[in-house]
């Protein structure tokens, strides 16, 4: 498994007239959330999309339980509980205020895809391998 | 069943570097096809706030099919396949281009809360009464 | 003089905890204002970046005097006072609410700028040809 | 004078299909610099709603230099040139990349308004005291 955690400050941009962030804005935490994962092994998704593979999202599941406040200063869990089989790639989310009371928590689905043609292709060799690491090898 | 739509042109500050609306933004349209579904029966959210009830989003799911672009017109269906039970509402949407292919499709689930005490409530009663003709009647 | 106008409705999303569209948004607004002014003369903005002209903006100037709020229907009207001269367009944009109210007024300059090598050009030819007819000719 | 630096790392969310950051985006980029100039002096914008004042932003006046990308490392510079006269404060506001180029500057005028009845009211005391420290003493 690989965790890694970030943390976001709310502006008040994020909020909305009840008071709380909008519920909207929670698909930009979780990009937050990946991206600093990936900067954690040294990996930047800007190299991904440099050697011509885009990552776009084809699904999202979030859940809502408890709102997060301007000036809330929320910690970001970006969990990737396996290896991506194939062009497909998941990562779990999970948020938490300064109380560390959970937020919420979203389940992102990602492909691999080859900018020139839009064809479904694999993860990068050199991702896999500095991710290989955080997973048990499995042997025959 | 209770169907409505609304059309949204694509604005520049909806796209991404991918060329493509960032996939964040999708929760808005949702929230676009609920607020005009609900002005289709002379209904508001506003009118909701104002007697004390708010109606925060506890659960989202999308799935991203197709991308939508700059200065496309998407078509947003919202759909409310059955009256709420008790303090939960769940509104169905799909999101079609001016080709009307399916780009995307959404599960939005809100509750109706009483902003003072943050209590669960039901559905207010005039707008139970205006929705209560697109369903059928459930008789003994 | 080129004046044009279209609506926008407030949706929830725009709002800030104060109750009011959060400030940030204008600039949205004004760009919708430039994209349907030139959608009334049969032009748009995807036909000016797919001859290789980007438009960046390089200053803008808004002065906020009231609040718009959840649920209205704002007016943005966007003036096109002079022709460009060289590289430089102005547009300036008023945007007003249902009880024609002015809650904000906003300047914005942009640049014709040729994608490739990122150096500044004049207006396309179509497109000065189609504004041509809204200014008075000068003679010498 | 009173001056803080706070960074922001862009995301991809704050890029659009120009391939940079959408100039919308800056006021917020500004709203952050001020939040955390406030933070910097155990003051929070919060703390003066909590008393019943808001301060919304009256003017703001952009200049778009150079576009920050996708990843980088923004630097926002917040100087606070005098103290507010009366109801009205102005901050500057410079934004820099990690290359330490400048992309933007921003001034941003804000009132102090007391939320029950929205009448300007002056800079609350104690922020006030904890700013004075900055500037020199005006004797006769």
């Amino acid at each position: 498994m690989f965790v890694t955690e970030t943390q976001i400050r709310i502006h008040y941009a994020l909020t909305d007239q009840m008071g709380v962030v909008y519920h909207g804005h929670y698909a930009q935490f979780y990009e937050i959330g990946r991206a600093e994962a990936m900067r954690q092994i040294n990996y930047s998704y800007k190299d991904i999309e440099a050697i011509g593979i885009i990552m776009p999202v084809v699904d999202i599941h979030s859940r809502f339980l408890r709102p997060a406040k301007y000036e809330d200063l929320i910690t970001v869990k970006t969990i990737l509980k396996e290896l991506p089989i194939h062009h497909k790639i998941m990562f779990h989310h999970e948020i938490y205020n300064q109380q560390d009371e959970l937020l919420n928590t979203g389940d992102v689905t990602l492909y691999f895809i080859q900018a020139k043609g839009m064809k479904r292709c694999e993860m990068p060799d050199d991702l896999k391998e500095k991710l290989a690491g955080y997973f048990p090898k499995i042997t025959d």
